[in-house]
């Protein structure tokens, strides 16, 4: 059991409304409301303490919806360090019905300050010391500056323990630039980051920048890796279909877990895919089913130590 | 200055998200967001404040949205008696953009004890000694035994403190039978209410159960009142546009401020019709335009004390 600080820059109150039958400019009777506390790096905590590591949540936030938040974490059994902050958390609202796709509306969420970050960078560099893994994951505020990306790396790399970033954007290339340990997009997300023409491409461009472990997720194509060492791929476990939302997250909390165990890059490939099915087999985002883990876990084909079988890098 | 006790059986936090361009199933990024303290009794508490009275509003409120909404009312300089419930305060969403009418989302609201009503009222009635008024106004929360409209009329009289309420359906007609002083629903309320198949006959029924003044408003058809001493109407105040939501509560307010500075009903219902149009040249509900109150009641029309001309009242 390894304690793993994880922080979430943007978390949220995700709320999902049951409606009858959904219509623009009309008045909906409400028929259930269901809240959990969100922002990815809630779901990866939560994967994490269901492999049963001790995952530590920091994260901005305020207002009441924050306080919830909190109270919410705590009633999950997961432990938090909130930074306190002047703005008010965001709520996200998902508006559901039998017969249409959800109509989402995500709330812009709070402009957080610089003096709230660096408070927030000192709450991680208390917590670093004795640590397994850094993990960051989710998108930072709107006016953020990702100088705050290359702060939480270099408090990592100062206390000696592993980062691991599951970021986008200029956050993705600004933590590849300070040499974080692990990156874990997705794909699109990076060849976005990276502007490159093709994955490969994308993933040796990291590389170049800093990053050690690239892993990159491709849904139901599986995912592929990259460090010092060689490439690798993991297919996705074949069959599963459910809830995609928050499988993603479920993956980096397969992958941190391998990794501070000390397992292989294809052992840490087939946990991340592993764990992101099991998450898929949930209704709710953030839940896993520990069972099929196990089983797609024990299933999983011998590993293909072998270049994966697309264009190399050209690196 | 009276202070009046203001109660709101079932407040929210009225949330307005602003979007580029609404659609069914689709992802909405959330431009602004405005909240208020909503309820009809906020926004007759609101009215009063800015005659100059002094309200108490009296709610329950619960978790992290009944905190915010707390806190909102002390911005706003109302003062407040909070009765603490388990349930959570309700939110509703209204989504606005451009093109289309505002799409609404009216969540449930929590379901309120028989134990949390009683220490409601006992609130109330520590409350009643030396107030110029109790006002009971907006909706039950769901599965509330109306009985409880009866037990305020009954706080109010045991104290000798007039009480007027703006409620509907059952709880129309328990304020009737409880003896209320006045009652103040709109025209499609009363109608609902009764069963009647005309206005007069609406009135005629309610001032049969008990109601002493009966108050009904309207629209842009103005408002007409019925008691023992005979029947009243006033226009609306002409030529008014904006934002109808809140006008009603904002009536209210007008009516209960006139009775309670000892005015005639032909006043009332003026200062009723005035503030109800101040209120819709505000683009916000709760707030009303008092410079537009005092030219509207300056230049109201002389009251026309004899019956007003639709069929009279059979009862």
């Amino acid at each position: 059991m390894a304690r793993l600080i994880v922080v979430t820059p943007n978390p949220a109150v995700d709320t999902t409304y049951a409606v009858e039958a959904q219509a623009v400019g009309e008045s909906h009777r409400v028929l259930s409301v269901q809240q959990r506390p969100g922002g990815k790096g809630i779901n990866v905590a939560r994967g994490l303490a269901a492999l049963g590591h001790d995952p530590v949540c920091v994260l901005p936030l305020g207002g009441a919806s924050g306080a919830w938040v909190s109270s919410a974490l705590a009633a999950l059994g997961l432990a938090a360090s909130v930074t306190p902050i002047a703005g008010v958390t965001r709520t996200c609202v998902a508006v559901t019905d039998d017969t249409s796709h959800p109509t989402v509306y995500n709330e812009p969420g709070p402009a957080v300050t610089a003096a709230e970050w660096h408070a927030l960078v000192a709450d991680v560099a208390r917590l670093l010391p004795g640590a397994a893994m850094l993990v960051v994951s989710g998108s930072l505020p709107r006016g953020t500056d990702v100088a705050i990306v290359a702060d939480l790396v270099a408090a990592a790399r100062a206390a000696a323990v592993p980062v691991l970033l599951d970021v986008s954007g200029a956050s993705l290339l600004a933590a590849a630039d300070a040499g974080a340990d692990v990156l874990k997009p997705n794909a699109e997300e990076l060849l976005a980051a990276t502007g490159a023409a093709t994955l490969d491409g994308a993933v040796a461009e990291v590389r170049r920048r800093g990053a050690g472990l690239v892993v990159v997720s491709r849904g139901t194509d599986g995912l592929i890796a990259s460090d010092a060492t060689g490439e690798f791929a993991v297919a996705a476990v074949p069959g599963v279909s459910g809830n995609p939302t928050g499988a993603g997250d479920a993956a980096t909390a397969g992958l941190a877990a391998a990794l501070v165990d000390g397992r292989t890059v294809d052992d840490a490939l087939a946990w991340a895919a592993a764990l992101g099915a099991a998450a898929v087999l949930r209704p709710v985002a953030g839940e896993v089913d520990l069972d099929a883990f196990r089983r797609f876990v024990a299933s999983a084909p011998d590993p293909t130590p072998t270049p994966h079988p697309h264009e190399s890098s050209t690196a």
